[in-house]
């Protein structure tokens, strides 16, 4: 019948799930080490949640629909209307800053692209409560101490940081009126991607201004801005300062951002964006929240798993087992299933075939299924209460009592 | 604004998200042991795929919908579907029997009922390609396990089977047609949750034939039958002999299944099912897969957490960290940061605050994140290269060097 996955979605057979599965338990690391509680939402919203602050234009890539009961509902597109809506709930009963991190599939309803996804994973790590550069810096760590944990070096991943507050200062300073100051960051967020971007710039500033800008993208000295500075000097502390630069042209494309911004690219500049974030002090309330100032950041797994296969850093496929467990002949196959079972209770990963086979078969499948050590259960090896392990690299051989199998 | 979940779907604030991540873990490890991998598909599917084998009415079931391009499409209420559509791709590529399992969220769209969730989380368990009464006997122990693990005994749980081919020989026995086979393995279905099972199964069969079949249900000698007595014995091996008794009563609702069948209760009978499974050889070809024998069950959360927790087995929620530095005074706020990330670099949980504050409320503090110990960072002690641990169980203090603190 020939069935397939709807456009955009993915099968994770085993071993891509390993992949997946490998990817997450570093979040999940880096996160818990800094002390973040790992929280959870339904994967499906009332629209009303995603489109009360955003407006309804972001409505367009939603992932939504009308349910059975007539309901406005959509695929979660982005958590912080989630935890807004939670910490609302929760309002003054959460003693804060609230560190919470999630591990979330998201969904969006973009026009098709060839190989374009429409869901993905993505890492959340928020802090609630707090306007402390000291937070900034500490979710950067944690971004960081994710990838470091996947093994992704200093001369793998940069972290690019900017600040609102600097940028929409330093415009001022050349009399940028707050009317034009979207459009001005808009281009300055596109320099690097998009030809266009420096002639429109200097369209809407004239030539000089548009160099001043132009500038500033190549001045280091801003780093020491005191924007900026608080958060690099934390960011020594938590032991990532080689993994941090300040860059001017940092942006971050979504509105909501109120202080310092910063994505994390490969440093070949190859990729997408593999992680952003940023201070984003308003938004909670503006979910309907309370009044906190927040701070946090989203890596997903897409351009992250691109990168580390290209960077030779996905680990080997991993074992099924550890042991095989092979009877000699059919009347072996009961105490077979025995040695499983002791092996199974000691948390060792254990198979064996359910049928009787030769043991040639059953070697076999043993180096199929990944064991390191066959157990060969035999007639008179039982009989006296041993069975014979062979390790399948050297092919040496031992006999082993049963009560000492692990 | 007072945003809710929409009806039927839950969050997950840390404390239960703890907790499921806690019975997910147990279902991981016991599916490991046991030499399965996991795999995952997409939450969203096309309808056709799920309506294909059992018909337009199980749509009803169903949260399906149309998205924004027309396609008619539904959230995942099954796995298997999905499972017969990666195996039929693979086709051949892969090594028999396959041993698949996965932890998915799946979705129904029924009539609204108080607290009936629309909504949960699955352990999925199957082996395709063997019709082997080991296969059968080994899933019921890996379900088992997982119970076992989260520490459930035989007195909590019980595991009730029984064989569809021996129900239809017993009933084709007392010259039950296969036209009326349907109706009358309904009624058993029903036995003990409906009073009406035993009038309609009378009115269906006559007094005296129901009888016989109410006499089957207390007949223990019927687990000697060789459709039944072969997965016995290999329960027995697995060493969940206490767990598992013939039980004539247990059909499953669903249609498909072909052996085996069985549902784990608990003790007491208060609860429905904690999981349920069997063997369903027709089914991965009735999906669109090739035609390979399988064997499989799913154990949902949400009886079980509830079981769990009416038995006292939920453990105490873990602690944020284990350990908290207390910065003492303002200038001792980068020092603690660099004892944080010592700390976290050793994969210790560990927390501080961003903003100075007093030792008092730090001492709080730490007590609030559930730490076991806390450092405290002074100028006299960081001066030599010092910080001093205190337990905040005993109250003991000790002054460790900054190079030997893990």
């Amino acid at each position: 019948m020939g069935f397939q996955a709807l456009p955009g979605f993915r099968d994770f057979e085993p071993e891509a799930m390993a992949v997946r599965r490998w990817v997450e338990s570093s979040w999940h690391e880096a996160s818990r080490r800094a002390g973040y509680q790992e929280w959870d939402g339904p994967p499906l919203e009332s629209l009303e949640l995603f489109t009360a602050k955003s407006g309804a234009e972001i409505a367009e890539q939603l992932y939504a629909f009308t349910d059975k009961g007539g309901r406005a509902v959509t695929l979660r597109g982005e958590m912080t209307p989630t935890l807004a809506r939670l910490v609302a709930a929760r309002a003054g009963g959460l003693p804060k800053p609230i560190k919470w991190y999630c591990v979330p599939q998201f969904f969006r309803y973009e026009r098709q692209q060839r190989g374009r996804l429409r869901e993905f994973y993505q890492w959340n790590v928020d802090v609630v409560g707090t306007g402390e550069a000291s937070a900034d810096a500490e979710v950067i760590a944690v971004a960081v101490e994710g990838l470091r944990i996947l093994g992704l070096e200093p001369d793998d991943v940069v972290v690019r940081l900017s600040d609102r507050r600097l940028l929409r200062r330093m415009l001022r300073s050349i009399d940028v009126g707050a009317d034009e100051e979207a459009d001005v960051m808009a281009c300055i967020d596109r320099l690097e991607r998009d030809a266009k971007a420096v002639p429109r710039l200097e369209e809407q500033l004239g030539r000089a201004r548009a160099q001043q800008v132009l500038g500033w993208c190549e001045d280091a000295s801003l780093a020491e801005a005191d924007e900026i500075a608080p958060v690099l000097e934390a960011c020594e502390d938590f032991g990532i300062g080689d993994y941090v630069r300040f860059d001017f042209r940092i942006v971050r494309g979504l509105a909501y951002y109120t202080g310092p911004v910063w994505e994390i690219f490969d440093r070949a500049g190859k990729l997408r964006s593999v992680a952003g974030g940023g201070r984003y002090d308003d938004l909670v309330a503006g979910f309907g929240g309370p009044d906190l100032q927040a701070v946090g950041f989203g890596m997903g797994d897409v351009v992250l798993t691109e990168l580390l296969r290209e960077r030779g850093k996905l680990p080997p496929p991993p074992s099924r087992v550890e042991v095989f467990v092979v009877p000699i002949g059919a009347e072996m196959l009961r105490p077979a299933r025995q040695v499983l079972r002791r092996l199974r209770d000691r948390r060792v990963r254990a198979d064996g075939p359910y049928a009787p086979l030769r043991v040639g078969r059953g070697l076999k499948a043993a180096d199929q299924a990944g064991a390191a050590r066959a157990v060969l259960v035999g007639p008179s090896e039982w009989a006296e209460g041993s069975v014979r392990i062979r390790d399948l690299r050297s092919g040496e051989e031992r006999v082993v009592p049963i009560d000492e199998l692990e």
